[in-house]
């Protein structure tokens, strides 16, 4: 399908080249907004105000809100105050508030210039909540009812109001004083038996809602659990103030799956796209947590420092070291991403930590004993009997097997416990995750080695 | 909200411990299905009948849906044929077939047995498609329109199938032969202006669709990038067979972010939730990837040995060593991530190959200049100055940081390029994370390191 849609582009390009303006825009307007936006990303600068103007009104403003921003900015910068007008007044409140937020300051000033004042005030409240709250995801856009209407005079309503509004499917009733009471579908009311029964016998009062300040990770995995349309945000007063919907929620599961992802394997979240992302911005984002593991592997490089002697003595030891200290740090990582997933779906809670340490406490005998085994019967034969190394004696075999056994109990318990531990200090779980372990495991894993070794061969 | 949620799980048990089964029914029947099926996890499995008999017969159907399937396998085991058979009534075909996929054999043959005919062939239908195919995750349940219809007709319609359907928001237009030519929504047909318009005059015809056997993880890309409420599943000669909605979607994609996750950290994607898993559960999906990866640390391990004459001349080069391999290891990972997370969510194509590879290249050479020159300095001064260890001279932290740099250049190709690689091959590009990557860069990063002090000391 990626390929199907490259060839489209093309030709698409090609008939800008050549002027071919009426089929072009024959063409874009049978398109989707995203597909559109897609073909922008892969124009010259010069050329995007072209395509652009060939747009309908409304086709504009749906494929202005999927382009990347820095298209954004260009075409902003290109409107005349009319232009920017008419594709603000397209726009939901959400998504102009979200443009506001990736512009530079004189643009910003630009749009909330052209912006109606109804809409201003809107993007104004939406900017005031903090970042990542649903607050700051939501639109204050919404079908509100009133207890008292019947069925018909509330299709009437959504009839009326319902061209500007991102969701008519789930309507929320409210009191005088906008506290959220109830709450009732477009379902409910097309297949009400009646169509003069009152909404307050229809709706549903047993809601479920978030504050202006619950967390946007918290809103989206209500709305996995639940699968709703829209989830209705009320302020510290009980009053409506907006509603969040299902595809700003997709959007926020997938940026924060991504972002543990990014913080699991030592990386800063990154705010761009991977493609339009500079080597500097990449830079940026990995240096800061490679310099950290670089400075902490010192206190691996001391421990062996310390044991310099007993590697010299038995020097066969060395080679098993980057065995150790991998297996060590990927049992480690295993039970740390496990933990660190389950927090954030919510199927982990805090007081499941009891569970959770028994749990990797028996998996993690299971697997130490099981690659002991494995190991010792691999450097038996292959060390041993098959290159005949005089070095790796028996015992040597015995000091390798013990110290992995030990070793994966020891990574295991840590690779779970750091990411409750966090969570439990209200830090981001990721955090804990592999790179980090594998830095305390690598020591310890040392650690144990050279106790081993000291206590078997005596060195 | 855990921790109150909790309170409340803890007083509904002790009601069913009291038997003031009253009392409990009023408050199960003001709370969401998802929530009460928490409850039920949370009882002793002779509670659980009892319990379940409080339910009204809709709000019954639908916990049994959230429910755990050895919840619901001991549910349908004391069901009477009576009982089973409302409960089907009232679910959802796609439910009905994924309760089908999770019970044992004579479970299944008793459920079959009681669905009436046509839900019996539904599910048989859906079942038939592949795992992991829009086939197996549609529902068969949805509103067909006519192009020759009115709007009030139509209305009409929606409000005489509704009550049976998933969702009635998104309607599909479909010929005789059942061939899809169109869509229309709710939205659409409440704010037409005029009841005695056509559907022909209404419907959107460009429409965006998927066959039976596409991926599920493509089906998920396309709701996050078109924001759709539902998409229509056609077979190989476009007639309509079904419809997948956004909240399956959302399962999907938690799904295989988890599953990247699992993969990336060296887990074979596991089937139950972590709580209900056992240690020789965990020990099954975890072992295999433990002992491959120990297994090719023996490469390691001969190139070890292979230098040991260097290492006994040189002592103080091996103290280096585990610093070198996790910073070579934690760069690769780094890139590596961040390819297969851009490749899972569209980002990334395989086209983007020579783009990915000129960005991670240069970003490789920032990394590893700067972690080279803050290296050389950290062990100046520590090694040399602080601890004035005679071993370690100004030559031999000319070779750590020489190797430490082209470690990170080489592990950042390996890492972005693997995963390409891998997804040119049609292969899960998460397999090629981190630990796979960590074992070839660690050989590398030795190699590069016996080289480097081969070439600078001379041994």
């Amino acid at each position: 399908m990626a390929e199907r849609f490259e060839i489209v582009e093309k030709a698409l390009r090609q008939m800008l080249e050549d002027k071919k303006y009426n089929t072009l825009r024959d063409i874009l307007i049978t398109m989707n907004p995203s597909d559109i936006a897609a073909v922008f990303a892969g124009l010259k600068d010069e050329k995007i105000p072209v395509m652009f103007r060939l747009l309908t009104k409304e086709l504009a403003a749906e494929t202005f809100v999927e382009m990347e921003p820095d298209d954004q900015e260009l075409l902003i910068r290109g409107f005349s105050d009319n232009e920017l007008k008419e594709v603000l007044d397209e726009l939901y409140v959400d998504d102009a508030a979200d443009l506001v937020e990736e512009m530079p300051a004189n643009v910003v000033k630009r749009i909330l210039k052209q912006a109606d004042p109804e809409m201003r005030s809107a993007i104004n409240q939406i900017l005031r909540y903090p970042e990542y709250s649903a607050g700051s995801i939501m639109t204050t856009e919404y079908v509100s009812l009133r207890p008292t209407m019947t069925v018909e005079e509330a299709i009437l309503r959504i009839r009326r109001q319902g061209i500007d509004k991102e969701t008519i499917y789930t309507c929320y009733v409210t009191a005088k004083d906008r506290t959220l009471i109830g709450m009732v579908t477009v379902k409910d009311l097309l297949l009400a038996p009646d169509d003069e029964m009152t909404i307050q016998e229809l709706m549903i009062t047993n809601l479920i809602f978030v504050s202006t300040q619950t967390d946007q990770e918290d809103v989206a995995r209500m709305f996995s659990k639940y699968n709703f349309l829209a989830l209705p945000v009320v302020d510290g007063e009980g009053r409506m103030v907006g509603i969040v919907t299902f595809d700003d929620a997709m959007d926020v599961m997938e940026e924060e799956a991504t972002e543990d992802m990014e913080l699991m394997s030592g990386m800063t979240p990154s705010e761009k796209p991977y493609l339009k992302s500079s080597p500097f911005d990449l830079f940026k984002n990995r240096i800061p947590w490679l310099m950290l593991m670089m400075v902490s592997a010192t206190f691996t490089g001391l421990i062996m420092t310390a044991f310099e002697d007993a590697l010299a003595a038995q020097i066969a030891l060395s080679a098993f070291i980057p065995m150790l200290m991998g297996t060590g740090g990927n049992s480690g990582s295993q039970s740390s991403v496990t933990v660190i997933r389950g927090l954030s779906l919510g199927e982990i809670q805090f007081r499941d930590i009891g569970h959770v340490l028994w749990t990797e406490l028996r998996t993690a005998l299971l697997c130490g004993v099981a690659l002991a085994v494995v190991c010792f019967g691999k450097i038996f034969l292959v060390d041993h009997l098959l290159f005949n190394n005089p070095d790796v004696t028996l015992a040597v075999d015995l000091v390798v097997c013990c110290a992995l056994c030990v070793t994966v109990v020891l990574a295991k318990i840590v690779g779970c416990l750091l990411p409750i531990g966090a969570k439990a200090l209200k830090l981001d779980p990721a955090v804990m995750a592999s790179p980090f372990i594998s830095t305390i495991v690598d020591a310890l894993s040392l650690l144990v080695y050279f106790l081993f070794a000291n206590w078997i061969l005596g060195i």
